[in-house]
């Protein structure tokens, strides 16, 4: 620890944001609907209620039949396969198949039971309830299997995730209508200092205008937390007292000014008062006199009051300390560019430009299986590579740098 | 153009983009609160209405007094001055000071006129109504200098700035409590297609949950647009229709589905009929089928209607475009890390974590003079460089990373 003047010694700025994760805990959980749950956090696992598929689906337009059927099949000697139904999109499919027989499919329509395989339309020539197929046609082509995408039962999302907007476009198609988060903190935030002018008033020559509210009011809502302006406490200990108190209904408490160790500092001795001070003095410039307390439970951070230091001060503790009473470090920022080795080769087509759907671990790369209508691949990927016009794809070893989709995060509990 | 099935010829990405951005226009201008303006962009450039400091004010406790009078000062031979008075906090000096005088000052009291320089209190020997200095003090030592951190009449902020936190502080220190910002665009969304059905309703076999409303009404939310769902309009062309014209009294209206060139896909079809298409198809995968119009004035964003390929889509199009009615292109992120060249010495102590703030520009980092009193110095950085507990600084022409504190923009109008 260092010493600077006034203050017996220093925290370390990490030192000073372990004692306060160590000392908070999260708040509770509570329902909120997927229309409205970008950045909240998961309080609990997601689990696939279903299969995705949760049949056997056709891939394309064509004829559902026995791959086994079509082996041997070639331009001289076909195989010919009895016409025998169709499935219709959404239909849940009436006949089953037996050998020799083919049934007409649309994209997206169930595969009848005995079928595993569909050929497409345009590789078929068909008549009089006949259909000949020159080629032959492997098992599960043009499948989509059943849990192909999710097996039911699979974890989708887990507990810590913050929620982004795509998460509640697989949530949806689940059905699933709510989801359980852990509460955000409220957070309450009061000034100190006799030279305060409410920004609602005429300018009086000597006091200034309160400039730290705005800077946090705009700072914690941007973030997504309820803010609630106490006002301003002059340097009366009665008078921060009966703010300290009033704020203890809220999860969070934030005092600027009345930190500084000398004469008008008032803060910190009417929270040791009530509760008690973890650290006073960090070595951090600007943001030195920072402070933190635990009242009744509640976690109370003392800003020094020059706006600059308390805008640093504000980022460094008590942001980290708000995710934590969600269950969650921020690990690495959403939309961040991050590089990595490219695990194995992607395709792509030149004069196209691709989107291809990542998962980034540690600086390595690993390409997701992609088709446009997976939306579980948004979910499971967490970055996507760009692939410019003018590439054929890219090299497995090569370097790349991805997009991240979603805040990387760690959960505390 | 690279051709493509079923499309006459596709766009590519960035003249899609273009052409987007030049068919749209700024909405208007509002005024907002600084109480809640973070996010919003700024319509016209912010002047400092006065000097900040507004006079020449103390940066110490001490004794202000003509620097000509302690010249040639020493312990064997002090200058001896007359002390005629003392100047509060917040208090306009009454009196003025003639050759030989010295008048009281607190960290932040006014300069009286006649004096020039502050000595600080430790440095004087004060004895029946005279102090003695035994050095020579140079002009304008301890003086913070009239305007020496905003100008009355300098630009503050300009016109395109997206605000901050922090710019919401520096404007209620100036007693600024409104401003003029662009308007939002309120956007309505509105799915098409049989398959669909809406989340509240039960289960049908062969019918899917709608996943693209709740995605992107979390995305437009998180991205601070007011968000309007018309429902869902069957593949119809009168339901389309209907909804085309109800979304008209909205800014910008999103379609999705039904944009693929096939028997079902009648948006773009309903569009050109009401007003013009712009592009239809474009070299994106997934994304292809992504058609723009305007229709009345208003932007029309025809996404595919798979949700991924929805999802690509709008971050690629819609999100610029939705900026771009707030006449902003955001060049680089908030939060980003951006490395460059340190373009002067910056000195910090060891065992303290020093965070300075520095302006970003092109790869070269510049320390901006602090003070951490000094709010506007935040606002005039778009960044900050953190120093290491275990460094005594970093050296000019130094490579150093950097995190921006605000997205950095460009205006089109």
């Amino acid at each position: 620890m260092v010493k600077d003047i006034g203050f017996k010694s220093l925290e370390s700025v990490d030192l000073a944001i372990e004692k306060i994760m160590q000392r908070l805990k999260v708040l509770g959980v509570e329902t909120v609907s997927i229309y409205k749950c970008f950045g909240r956090v998961l309080a609990k696992d997601i689990i696939s209620p279903v299969d995705v598929p949760e049949f056997d689906r056709s891939a394309v337009d064509g004829f559902a039949l026995k791959a086994e059927d079509t082996f041997g099949a070639s331009q001289m000697n076909p195989a010919i396969l009895k016409l025998v139904g169709k499935v219709e999109i959404g239909e849940i499919p009436k006949c089953s198949l037996k050998e020799g027989e083919a049934i007409r499919v649309f994209t997206g329509s169930a595969i009848p039971e005995g079928a595993n395989a569909v050929v497409m339309l345009e590789h078929v020539k068909e008549m009089d309830g006949f259909i000949q197929i020159f080629k032959s046609v492997a098992p599960y082509k043009n499948v989509i299997r059943k849990g192909e995408d999710l097996k039911k039962g699979e974890v989708i999302l887990r507990r810590g995730t913050i929620l982004e907007p795509q998460d509640s476009g697989l949530l949806a198609s689940l059905g699933i209508r709510h989801v359980e988060v852990y509460k955000k903190p409220k957070v309450a935030v009061i000034s100190t200092g006799d030279e305060l002018l409410p920004l609602e008033e005429s300018k009086v020559p000597g006091k200034i205008y309160n400039s730290n509210v705005p800077m946090l009011c705009n700072a914690l809502e941007e973030l997504g937390f309820p803010v609630f302006h106490l006002g301003i406490a002059k340097d009366r200990t009665v008078e921060i007292e009966e703010k300290l108190l009033r704020a203890l209904e809220y999860d969070a408490i934030i005092f600027t000014g009345g930190t500084s160790v000398g004469g008008k500092d008032l803060v910190p001795e009417v929270v040791s008062r009530y509760g008690e001070i973890v650290f006073h003095g960090v070595a951090l410039r600007p943001g030195m006199p920072t402070a933190f307390g635990i009242v009744r439970g509640k976690p109370v951070f003392m800003l020094p009051g020059t706006p600059t230091a308390t805008f640093l001060s504000f980022y460094t503790f008590v942001v980290p300390a708000l995710f934590r009473m969600m269950n969650v470090k921020i690990v690495e920022r959403k939309w961040s560019k991050k590089e990595g080795i490219l695990r194995s080769r992607i395709a792509s087509e030149i004069g196209i430009r691709s989107l291809v759907r990542v998962s980034w671990q540690d600086g390595e790369v690993y390409p997701l299986k992609s088709g446009s209508g997976v939306l579980s691949t948004l979910v499971k990927a967490n970055a996507i590579l760009q692939i410019s016009e003018n590439l054929e794809g890219r090299e497995a070893g090569e370097r790349v740098e991805v997009i991240l989709l979603r805040n990387l995060t760690e959960v505390f509990e």
